[in-house]
């Protein structure tokens, strides 16, 4: 490992964040994820659970479709018209991490009195589930200090 | 464990993944706790990594640091004014974990070639550090299927 690059000797053109951001990086779509996650898939759900406006719900389960997160599903209420479900992909399911990371910090710093609303739970056996860092060699619950960035395969010079 | 919760019965008011995004929920946010992350401290530097607008940049440090993800710290080169450098704090390193899982699902599903732009190691070790959901009795790496959300002890009923 070279410790003493320079971050700014490299593009952030490329950054697996910002792509991940230009999908996901706006309050609704991940608001939208969170309700995907806590089982919502019906548009009415989705609006009655976060009170968004509906073109703009209906832009961002859109694009979440278009990039593979969500997939429509047909579903017919008795006596309606045929009507979609959003239903998690894999890859959408992938994001759960990123999810939970942004409900843990908020548990830990905003929540009314240190009182989480939501708990997320293994079923398996019951127990609360965290997101923690874990590198390939087995050590786990490492913190940010633990860790640094250094450039990858895929790095690019800066102009 | 209620497995029949019903997500429309309780208010998304309070929820910690809101709260959070309220601070870092805009794409200049998240991409400047990467570069954070990333070791970068200065305005300059903050600028020219990113290529963002500088009153935006400015807005965006203001409000990390009036949340406290953010300090300022001054230094002085020599010959210059004195200026200030943008330090991490601990509640900005626990956002780490919120980071890195965006950049897991970009090196994922839209790195080019699957050849990541960056790595982040274990100082410790070397070996690639990863973000993974794991549970208070000691399961890693549980799959977004192995777990579900729940009301948790500050949950409120929907109005």
């Amino acid at each position: 490992m070279d410790d003493d690059w320079n971050r700014l000797d490299y593009s952030a053109a490329n950054c697996s964040v910002a792509r991940t951001l230009q999908i996901v990086g706006e309050k609704w779509s991940l608001l939208l994820l969170r309700e995907a996650f806590f089982g919502l898939r019906r548009f009415a759900d989705f609006e009655r659970a976060l009170g968004c406006a509906r073109n703009l719900l209906s832009e961002r389960l859109a694009t979440l479709v278009e990039h593979g997160l969500l997939e429509r599903v047909p579903y017919r209420e008795p006596g309606q018209r045929e009507r979609q479900e959003y239903v998690l992909t894999e890859a959408g399911l992938e994001l759960l991490p990123a999810v939970m990371a942004l409900l843990q910090w908020g548990d830990r710093h905003l929540a009314d009195l240190a009182r989480p609303p939501v708990v997320v739970r293994h079923l398996g056996c019951g127990a609360p589930v965290a997101v923690h860092l874990g590198c390939a060699a087995g050590h786990e619950h490492l913190a940010a200090t633990d860790v640094a960035a250094f450039p990858g395969p895929g790095a690019l010079r800066a102009a």
